[in-house]
């Protein structure tokens, strides 16, 4: 028997599939078993050695696994698997609904609190890592303002929407933080800034044979809530450039805090993220949580939790005799 | 009576200062008093209702605070000052002698968990607020590799050694993160890089009347330790523009982890700090943590600890619910 922390993933969209892969990519964490939805022989995982589960089976599972990640979609599946799972195991989600967060983290934590599971609820990078930031930056610069920006990153929702414009064959669309904006944070002068004066959108479309181009970008740059309020560009491609230049899904973005200290001295904080990967790097920091829900539920913190409930130590494969003594 | 957390700073150099006024900049803080090796009233402390005592004295107030800042310095007075206070009080100090912190751990550990205080070592920026990122990135993205730089910041030790150097009236050094070695870590290939490779150095000199110049830009470049293995420039100025350009305490740097997912994914996490003023950021990073030890040891987390011990949210003036609902 090994001393690995055992996990299993529940649903094998793109979370999922990168917590297999960065599960692999440790050596104090050991993947158990996929459940899913589907029929577990369709999921066509081509890991050597992951076992494909139904999700029904997953109560069997309670002695030979240390905690669950949940790879769920926040809008239907988390609310519901998040507190059936954490009846029964402890868990790592990443529910991302911003507004509704409070509601999601009472029925968890009653469920949890019931059951003696730890569930560590919304972790990954925003809400995740960009929180904590938000946090300690707050907590030390009392007189400063926060600041987030998105991006560079492919969103999924104005994607949809440029693709339904007529003419439209393929396309995608990217919210880029704005230059400018970012250099009069930086420069301590604390903007009001609407989310439409930080980001500005840029797409690339494949426009269908003989279309109207300058008609697409017309509707495109005045589509009300998604483009109108945004300086929005609009590049046009081929179907080959599409496939070769825009199929991955990056994203990232920056917290940044500017505060003074003192009479009048300026200083500036700063986190970012630029990923190659969302789900990948989200579904890293999952299975980096997962280390501190095994170690909570083994000192009896039980109940839903968040990321500012968890100290950096717990996330870590290491001691803290070697944090201490190399990384500190 | 307030609600306040009661807290009392030691030792009035350049952090404690910063402290004081850290202090006066937060609404759930309340400062007690300023403790001293010196005498009381030679410090000329102009910040009002602050009162200055004898160190001999902190005893006495055992019951009026609830954590004590230690602010004096690394080299000889936390060694002696941490272990004393920590029989009394629940501490926070900034301990940055990277290579001892294991001992200094333990010697404080003793004493803390014996006397059933908390003492929350090596706090600041770094070690601190650079530790706990080192760590989480370390944790997040397994196959990857940290880089820390430091600057653009005054070096004292450096300063000093220019300063000795035959021909020299006065003089600062600036350390500053090479750009070139931050574009090759943001470009995904984790070279190796040694300290000299990462930093340049930056010295503004006074030259006294008739001094040879170019003797002193030999001098400097070729001294070893300090300055030979480095891209070091050398500039004259007069002592007006060392005044009026040079008298802040400017620091900060960066954190870099570039991992890899999946594939073939880069994931760049980033930390970076640019600050005004060393003393007043770092002692505001102390001021943030005294909430911690506080809370740690209502709940009996007695003991020394460190950042890595320390959930986010306990260094937050806002409750938990605030936090989830605003900041998550
Ligand atoms: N906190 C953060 O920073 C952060 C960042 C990114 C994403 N997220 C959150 O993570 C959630 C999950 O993201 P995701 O990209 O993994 O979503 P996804 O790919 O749509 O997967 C969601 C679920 O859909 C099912 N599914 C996936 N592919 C399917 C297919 N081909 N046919 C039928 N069902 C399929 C899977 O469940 P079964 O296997 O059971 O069918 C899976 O668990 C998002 O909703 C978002 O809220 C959070
Ligand atoms: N972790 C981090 O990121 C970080 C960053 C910056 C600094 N630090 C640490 O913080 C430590 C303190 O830094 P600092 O800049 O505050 O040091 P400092 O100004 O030299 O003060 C250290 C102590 O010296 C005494 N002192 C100060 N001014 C004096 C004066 N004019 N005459 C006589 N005594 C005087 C004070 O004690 P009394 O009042 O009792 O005399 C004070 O507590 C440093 O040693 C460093 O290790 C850590």
């Amino acid at each position: 028997m090994s001393n690995k922390i055992k996990l299993g993933v529940v649903g094998y969209g793109n979370l999922g599939q990168g917590a297999v892969k960065a599960i692999k990519a440790t050596d104090d964490l050991e993947l158990v078993a996929v459940f899913t939805r589907r029929d577990p022989e369709t999921l066509g995982i081509d890991e050597p050695g992951v076992q494909a589960v139904h999700i029904d089976e997953a109560s069997d599972y309670q002695k030979a696994i240390d905690v669950m990640l949940l790879c769920g979609g926040s809008a239907t599946d988390l609310p519901e698997q998040t507190p059936h799972f954490a009846s029964m195991f402890n868990t790592v989600d990443s529910y991302d609904t911003h507004a509704k967060i409070p509601e999601f983290y009472q029925s968890v934590n009653e469920v949890a609190a019931n059951h003696h599971t730890t569930a560590i609820i919304s972790v990954g990078w925003d809400p995740g890592l960009f929180s904590i930031n938000r946090v300690m930056a707050d907590a030390i610069l009392s007189n400063g303002e926060n600041y987030s920006f998105w991006g560079k990153g492919l969103s999924q929702g104005h994607s949809d929407a440029v693709r339904r414009v007529n003419g439209v064959k393929n396309g995608v669309q990217y919210t880029i933080p704005s230059e400018e904006a970012i250099e009069q944070v930086r420069s301590g002068v604390n903007p009001e800034l609407s989310t439409s004066e930080k980001h500005r959108r840029v797409c690339y479309i494949v426009p269908q044979e003989d279309a109207d181009k300058s008609a697409i970008e017309h509707e495109i740059k005045t589509m009300p809530n998604y483009f109108a309020d945004y300086d929005t560009e609009v590049n046009f491609i081929s179907e080959e450039e599409l496939e070769r230049d825009h199929a991955k899904a990056p994203h990232g973005g920056f917290v940044i805090r500017s505060g003074k200290t003192g009479k009048d001295n300026n200083q500036l904080y700063e986190f970012s993220l630029t990923l190659d990967s969302n789900p990948e790097f989200t579904s890293s920091v999952l299975v980096a949580y997962a280390r501190a829900a095994h170690r909570m539920s083994q000192e009896k913190q039980f109940g839903a939790k968040t990321v500012y409930d968890v100290a950096p130590g717990y996330i870590s494969p290491r001691s803290a005799e070697e944090l201490r003594k190399d990384y500190l």
